[in-house]
């Protein structure tokens, strides 16, 4: 049984989702596992994890859409607003997605469906600088 | 350390909670593994995994009340529409859900609590085919 | 390859979040494994866990402040009643934050980012015993 670990710097813009599925590919074939788990952990509590569809953009644009309606940006239900308005509802958004993500490895290939694509959901609206620390366990 | 892997294909008729507790314990036993971890990671983006109570079904369609109410078909607020009125509330349910879960194995079983089964949850209002890969490793 | 597993017991007094980054930290420690993974495990469909901010408390009150407005308790959409007012709520929270979590181990550390902490969210009002399998798997 082997390990690898690697930690991915995304250097975001705004708010939205940063695809990075080729990078977490490039990961598992440069550790030469073959049948495994790669563990995916956002070190972060206002940045996510999510897999989603990654053919039509607007799928992205409309989970946007709703997580702002969902949780609006100076929502006054809020009073830790000391950091902006935009940084409590990015807490709750993290909390309703994944800090970490579990894929199987199979044949030397992360097991993703055919239309699944790994993202970081930046939930600021300033730019930032995620980590995201990749782990493979396996043979 | 050992590892083994198995699809599960899970037929789904409707929207809603589709329970497979049995199947994963069910391999689980077979790979003889007593110490180790189960992953399941289902590959789609408009069907997710849960963990929930199985002992009264009132309480899967309660959830299921609730996000209809949260995120309903044909919600105005969005643009992916081409693929049918319930294809974006599906992306956001997913989003809000479980792409991947990890179990730890005790003794040879799953340490499942009592009350909780292991579903997934069909998002689409169609009958589709749905995977769920199963990895386990262990000793 | 190395195997621990320990279950931790956190009597809740109500609803809301419970810290417990020392002890997920300590157990690390004590089974001496420099690099691999920890997982955690929730065994109840009632209480779930999460890793938020630990910095300023206002943040988990903000938090429960979103829950209790997105599902109420005493909702009149739910009809699973028979556990109280707040039973049906606490399955709908649970499904939406994490049941499970996987930490990835380094140098003997787990790879939380600086402002994380790792917290059962009990979503019942009355006291409760959960209990949190810990499993860590690596060298």
């Amino acid at each position: 049984m082997q390990q690898a670990t690697k930690t991915l710097t995304i250097s975001t813009s705004r708010i939205g989702l940063y695809e990075f599925t080729e990078a977490a590919f490039a990961f598992v074939k440069e550790t030469k596992i073959s049948t495994g788990l790669l563990t995916l952990f956002v070190q972060h509590t206002s940045a996510s994890l999510l897999i989603q569809e990654n053919a039509d953009p607007e799928v992205q644009r409309d989970l946007e859409r709703f997580f702002q309606r969902l949780v609006p940006h100076g929502d006054p239900l809020f009073r830790h607003t000391s950091e902006g308005p935009d940084d409590m509802p990015a807490h709750v958004r993290a909390a309703l997605t994944a800090t970490s993500l579990s894929i199987p490895i199979q044949s030397g290939r992360l097991a993703l469906g055919t239309w699944q694509g790994i993202y970081l959901y930046e939930h600021r609206t300033a730019p930032h600088r995620r980590k995201v620390v990749l782990q493979v366990m396996g043979e």
